[in-house]
């Protein structure tokens, strides 16, 4: 039997169809939807697909409800159009469920396509003379909905609920089906209740999204703080935590008991159930997936860096000891490399960089900054080890951005600053210490190698306002931002000659990483068409701050779109859509991974870009 | 990609095929072994195959080493024909390995092609400049083997265990695949040790092969009484003890322990390890079947006694607590219908009935006989209630076929009769009861209604010299076999009428059987070309009496052979050919079966079949 690939658009849907069957019969066994209002006997004239490659000529029926200039488009109908060789398709037809994500402005276009297919039938009932065994008669009653029998496979623990479900329900039942294996089944037509979760898990928090399988409708959002953090702060330190047996199963108790508490948040702020889960995705970086998952990261921590699994990955939820539906099932998306990880896949997946025209720049910003450059021709990518400053970690008055926190400064007349939840301040997180730097590069209070002039020295005349902050602390000069008396604690809030270090160190690295992409890709700076910000930091930072102090190329800073938390968007993507869960393999496997400790002119590039440009 | 179904015989091995990939390639495909003296270069010509079906034209390769008759008979070179149509192959190269198994004094012979297959394989070591994931090194090294690294899964707990095990084998490894699914990674070479246990499950005995899966060699045969026996003698009283979880389990625990027993002492036998064990098979019949899978079998005990899965299973050693390999699989055959089960699909996988050219009887006769009629054209079955009669039970001095019980009889000059073990005989077995009432019915000892004729009547003259072995037992006359001097316990030993009675019952409905199943297929007794008897009775009987009793139609006495235990033969081929396995799926659904009990002139046709024929 000949067989021909079929991808649907948008988003991408891809299938083996058997040759010579219809469209119709590709978007059934797609499972996009089965609203064929004629029931495909070309009256209708309703399931319009737009042919956009591989159309033939059409036929009679379609002759008679399309216009001249439709067919000459590509326009036919899905019951009429056979398949005779690999095709691309846009469905027309209202009746098939495209779904949009919005990230931030853009819209996303996606058809929903559930992993898990839920069949409402009717089992015959068995006489003397129709003697069919119970999974026989199953199998039957899903052969009359489409699927093809003969490779229809049943799990042990399914055939052992088996008989009592089929009695008991008298032969009405709903059966749960992950492509050819009837994982469930359930007494009565439940088959409009199917919910879902995607999981964003981080080293620092995990966000879960509970949403309708069917309709695609966001239910709840909950996160937490990722409970791993009891046993180290960063990747490596967990990493560190999990080299022996008890460690790791330490971490991937944590995490999963985690992930179990937010599902049950989740349904009961939805006022649903958790057995009405059928399916989680998780985007997560690849020391968070490989703990997640139970497989030790040791080998992420150690040259040459490399992570046990990247392929995305279906699990039972049983396996992983995640308490929703007995039949529900875990996708976790593909991994790039040891610190490029299923977040970026996810980020990729939501923002289709591998069909954009034009180059792009991705950056998600944070102690590990992942960074990906590409287009539909090529894609790169890295992890630039930026530490923890974007973090407000080893900084002077540094903290988290949590209520307290000053989080954006500017140098107007006077010095202004906005503090998270209001109030006095009690220190500053990463994208106040980006603003507050990149206003004393501009005001030529640093110079390039980043050091503060002596006051004296100061010449700027916007500068000369802001002379008599600069103080001396610990031998050096500092920058204050709130004296004693405006402060939370009573202590000042200052940026300091470290401080100010520490941030070149961590921005050279994502900005080195950026130019060794750039020269690994044959690309310069004026070919970013696009620069994307992913992530909790990147959509808080201020972008002209991130391009005065070198974070991100000056010439790019028109272009600087955030993007919010598109790994949770990916997760989101993945778990509504089969066909884009399985894209998100292709995508991540046409990533090159650019390890930056091996690239040769690394450190010279690095030294470079921690100078700031003055002119 | 066009594809084309592609058939190796002797045995049945079906593949799908790539279109235009050699047979070499196909052969590889299908697991047929890899022994191409020039590797596939069309140098050597040793790769010789006939092509029976779908044969194209020769090319010049083969043609430079085949004679001009051997390429007109369909003789070509594996490594040089490509497919381009469906075709059916027989393998002529010496290398690969086909099997025959013995039924008795039949051969059958079939292709060794193993279920899981074991590859010693060198992963890669990774560096900063390659750094692929463990996983991903492991898909390679298997790509490098002709595995589709593309469609190569991992469950999570091979993941979980990948790390350390290619570290500390520095990169030698054994993986373990069942089709695409990598189960087993082993540190070194192991690929040359690959045991797997066959295993007959009968309601009173389990039968257990060990055999090398590389060369099909049998290694060790257990058996052991079926433990479940404490719960019950027959089929009926353990679908009523499974009438609860709790009785469920308990069966199921009883035979899965007593099959982990049974393996423990064939590898003892053998001197091997349970850990080189990676298959089991099982045939049983179907409530047997059921209860070793853990699957209620109570819809096999009521009308319209259905079962709950005929279809061919794979399951994992784990779920069923075999204690073998980790990565160890069990195949477990198809049933037919709730009383027709996967011992019968494993008699008729061994006999290739679905090959026969003529119309084949097959019995399997017992407490339930099965009863099977058919040739390549059309199969029926059934199952024929007979009863205890046959294993000596409800008969006054019945017994099992064990030490002390009379097993033949003879009437020549003098009665003469064998015991099993020797010296004095207990009781009577079911072989000999029908030797016993045969001898009645030749020597008109009884009417065509099976009554003792009174002492006074008796005129054959044969009959005459053991007319005073007639006695009177409760009231009605017996037949005596062994005074009470002579026998074990000091007790008489006889034929009554109640046992002639009973004996007329149970082959009365195999008979019937025999004659529906006649009728359905619109056959006479004489299309009959062939009768095989399967299993502990049938290969213990003596065809003779088994005839004159009407058991078997009289006319196909000389058409008797004797095939053992052949369900026990089946369950061997399907444990060493995966296509051979998946093979009794085909044949098992292809046989129609016939309910006696709905069949309408069931009753007259037992009834008539009652009676003795005496003319």
């Amino acid at each position: 039997m000949q067989e021909f690939t079929v991808i649907f658009q948008p988003g991408t849907i891809k299938i083996r169809a058997a040759a010579e069957t219809t469209i119709m019969k590709a978007m059934n066994q797609a499972g996009l939807g089965t609203d064929f209002p004629c029931g495909g006997r070309g009256k209708c004239g309703k399931c319009r697909v737009k042919v956009l490659e591989g159309v033939s000529d059409p036929i009679a029926t379609e002759q008679a409800h399309l216009t001249r200039q439709e067919l000459e488009e590509g326009i036919r109908l899905a019951c009429a159009t056979k398949i005779y060789r690999d095709m691309v398709i846009e469905i027309l037809s209202p009746g098939h469920l495209q779904h949009n994500i919005l990230i931030n402005s853009a819209e996303r276009p996606f058809y929903i396509q559930a992993h898990l297919k839920k069949l409402f039938i009717e089992t015959s009932q068995p006489s003397l003379s129709e003697h069919k065994s119970d999974w026989q008669r199953l199998k039957e009653a899903l052969a009359a909905r489409g699927f093809n029998d003969n490779t229809l496979q049943a799990p042990l623990s399914l055939l052992r609920r088996l008989p009592e479900t089929i009695r008991q329900s008298q032969n009405r039942l709903t059966a749960v089906l992950l492509d050819s294996k009837v994982l469930g089944i359930e007494q009565g037509d439940t088959s409009a209740v199917m919910l879902g979760m995607a999981f964003d898990i981080g080293t620092t928090t995990i966000v879960g999204y509970l949403l309708d399988l069917n309709s695609g409708k966001e239910l709840a959002v909950v996160s937490t703080l990722n409970p791993q953090a009891q046993y180290g702060g960063d990747v490596i330190s967990r990493i560190t935590f999990a080299g022996n047996a008890e460690g790791l199963d330490l971490l991937h108790k944590a995490v999963t008991d985690a992930v179990n508490k937010l599902i049950g948040e989740a349904v009961g702020k939805a006022g649903r159930k958790r057995k009405d889960i059928y399916a989680v995705s998780v985007a997560a970086n690849t020391t968070m997936h490989h703990l997640f998952l139970g497989i030790s990261p040791q080998s992420i921590g150690v040259s040459p860096y490399v992570s046990v699994v990247n392929q995305g990955l279906v699990v039972t939820a049983s396996e992983l000891r995640l308490d929703i539906n007995e039949a529900g099932q875990v996708f976790v998306l593909p991994n790039i490399a040891g610190f490029v990880g299923a977040d970026t896949s996810a980020v990729l997946l939501a923002t289709e960089l591998e069909k954009s025209e034009h180059v792009t720049l991705i950056l998600d910003i944070g102690t590990n900054g992942e960074i990906v450059l590409g287009s539909k021709h090529k894609t790169v990518a890295c992890s630039a080890a930026a530490g923890p400053a974007f973090e407000g970690a080893q900084i002077t008055n540094g903290m988290r951005g949590a209520i307290g926190a000053i989080d954006h400064i500017s140098f107007a007349d006077r010095l202004e600053f906005t503090v998270i939840g209001g109030g006095n301040p009690a220190g500053i997180c990463g994208s106040a210490l980006l603003d507050g730097v990149a206003g004393l590069v501009e005001l030529r209070m640093i110079n390039k190698r980043g050091k503060f002039l002596e006051p004296d020295k100061i010449t700027h005349p916007q500068s000369l306002r802001f002379k008599d902050r600069l103080i001396q602390y610990e031998g050096a000069w500092a920058f204050l931002l709130a004296d004693s008396g405006e402060t939370l604690h009573g202590r000042p809030i200052m940026i300091t000659q470290n401080d100010i270090r520490e941030l070149q160190l961590a921005k050279g690295a994502i900005a080195a990483g950026v130019r060794v992409l750039l020269k690994t890709s044959g690309l310069e700076v004026e070919d970013v068409k696009e620069v994307l910000l992913a992530g909790a930091f990147g959509n808080y930072l201020n972008p002209h701050s991130a391009c005065v102090i070198g974070l991100i190329p000056r010439e790019l800073e028109d272009k600087i779109r955030m993007i919010g938390n598109a790994a949770g968007t990916g997760a989101k993507i993945a778990l509504l859509s089969a066909g884009e869960f399985s894209q998100a393999d292709d995508i991540a496997s046409a990533v090159s991974f650019v390890e930056l400790g091996s690239y040769s002119k690394f450190n010279t590039i690095f030294a470079e870009n921690t100078y700031f440009k003055l002119d």
